[in-house]
């Protein structure tokens, strides 16, 4: 008996996951639950909305212009700092060990991108150009908190609905950094460090190049990116979307290529949001550390470090085996998931 | 200025988190979701309950003898094959490579225990001696998988709602084996390997010792297990029950353990159930490898793996930072979840 599922590796991460279709067949005896409301009109409250900027705290940077909606708003994009972050700025913090257990003042740093003065205008409605403006808002921000010494690694992402982890649904995105490199972000640099020792080649450039071999995982290519089901996805419809030229920081991409992914990622979040019935989602940004702490452990970083975004639609839950073991169970073949994205 | 948070890093696995309390006070204009409703009553469609056995593979195993609900149900306690399993019986696999994907046929056993023939009673609802049936049924199916050759690594975990990842409401839990053993558990073991090498001590007795110490977190503690809100907790409320004698596996626990354990899951659960109402969990067993395979890595296994379980009720969602750096942002300082579970 041939087995119908099969475990596969994730060349990136090194991480196991069993893709297992029949699953997707097993009997499910609750009642599907009511998909949770969003608010679609600007409410009183909502501190992300046109003329509550006074609710924020002040604004670090803003980009005004040409508005692309009706009533004009007063600004693009805003950039406020988090009003309940998970770490505030500070000096380099010690760490404090008290036999076995180690800590550290929660020191970095955590900012809030207002998308658009539109409450209820999601990235996938906006236009190309104003998605390009956000990314431009991302860049400008990623490219000064990269050289504070102080900051280890920089997180950028979005959470996109409740069940993405938002508590507020006004369209935005967070960055955080952070004094230390993330256990997991070190260990897909040092896989890729062995691999790079080994062949001379970036593991990430290998793995998109294979994959545009491969063909049957992309879901769509332009001139400078590849959108992918990556071989190993933990969830159906993940998608990774890789730069074509090999860069470690997402926030050194030139006009064009910004130009390009704005594109790209309208049309994977459009198909996703009317194939997918509007999923929760989240999108992640993969890059490297900060260059000062990144040269400190890896010479070399630039040759091997390689940035990428991740979108997660959120569409199944994390359960007990995962917890247990790491490995995820996906229902869906991802090479299924890339054709019903493409056609 | 003091920062309002905190980073600690996890004894046991050595994974970061981020104690920020602060955040629980950011707003939230989501309107709450409709909860999730489990049917209570068994239906004709329910696989799990008495009457349908004929709809289930044929059981592995039946414990059988005096039920404790009314209308004296043919056995408490079933064994059968998972029919949607996410791997199947076989040869132990050999790895494909292509390029840089590498893949194996998903071979194991995924099997699952039926609790009890009563739909609407959940674990928290069973009274002890029933708790201690469903244990014993878990340690003789283990003692058996673990001694099979070809599988590497046994994973026990029970989903209890569908946020947690359950498809089925009828209370059940679910046994995993596979052909490999998961980074994540190889990790734990090399890291009490390591402090084994330096210090002569089990990681997980030192981590338990100084628990108890400390007391603050300690939510429980009987002659045989302490509960712990672990001191880097990932989640509000997440739980560990240790076992004070240093043992690998679970499946070695002796009658007085299982009595013991029993009554504090089922103290745990009941707390859990009346105070943070009714919530989804995820219930996980960490233990050693399957000890052939295990003894091939580490000749001293048996001194440096040490078993527990982990109770994680699913109140927040796993968010794009979480994807993004493997640390979680934890909204809960454990020592007040302690508090809170214990007055």
């Amino acid at each position: 008996m041939t087995s119908p599922s099969e475990l596969r590796k994730d060349p990136v991460s090194g991480r196991w996951v069993i893709i297992a279709s029949e699953r997707s067949k097993r009997p499910d005896d609750f009642r599907p639950a009511k998909p949770i409301e969003r608010p679609s009109v600007p409410s009183a409250f909502c501190p992300f909305c046109a003329g509550n900027e006074a609710k924020t705290p002040p604004e670090i940077f803003t980009l005004s212009g040409p508005a692309d909606g009706p009533g004009s708003p007063p600004w693009r994009v805003r950039l406020v700092p988090n009003k309940f972050p998970a770490v505030s700025r500070g000096d380099a913090p010690a760490r404090v060990r008290r036999g076995l257990f180690e800590s550290m003042p929660g020191i970095g740093v955590h900012e809030v991108v207002i998308e658009s003065p539109d409450h209820g205008r999601e990235m996938a409605d906006l236009p190309e150009d104003h998605i390009r403006d956000i990314l431009a808002t991302y860049q400008a921000r990623l490219r000064s908190i990269e050289a504070e010494p102080q900051y280890a690694y920089t997180q950028l992402f979005k959470n996109k609905g409740v069940e993405a982890g938002a508590s507020l649904s006004h369209p935005h995105t967070q960055i955080v950094a952070l004094p230390i490199i993330p256990k997991q972000v070190k260990e897909e640099i040092f896989r890729s460090e062995r691999f790079h020792r080994r062949t001379g080649d970036c593991l990430f450039c290998r793995t998109v190049a294979e994959e545009l071999d491969a063909v049957e995982r992309i879901v769509l290519k332009n001139a400078h990116f590849a959108a992918v089901e990556p071989f190993a996805s933990r969830f159906p419809f993940e998608t990774r979307i890789f730069p074509l030229r090999h860069a470690p920081f997402f926030s050194a991409a030139g006009l064009e290529e910004i130009a390009a992914l704005a594109g790209m990622l309208s049309a994977v979040l459009t198909k996703m949001k009317s194939l997918l019935a509007d999923p929760s989602y989240n999108l992640v940004l993969h890059q490297s550390p900060n260059p000062a702490h990144a040269r400190r452990l890896w010479p070399e970083f630039e040759q091997i470090s390689h940035w990428y975004l991740e979108i997660i639609p959120v569409l199944t839950h994390v359960a007990g085996f995962e917890w247990g073991t790491g490995l995820y169970i996906n229902p869906m073949v991802p090479e299924s998931a890339a054709k019903f994205l493409r056609d």
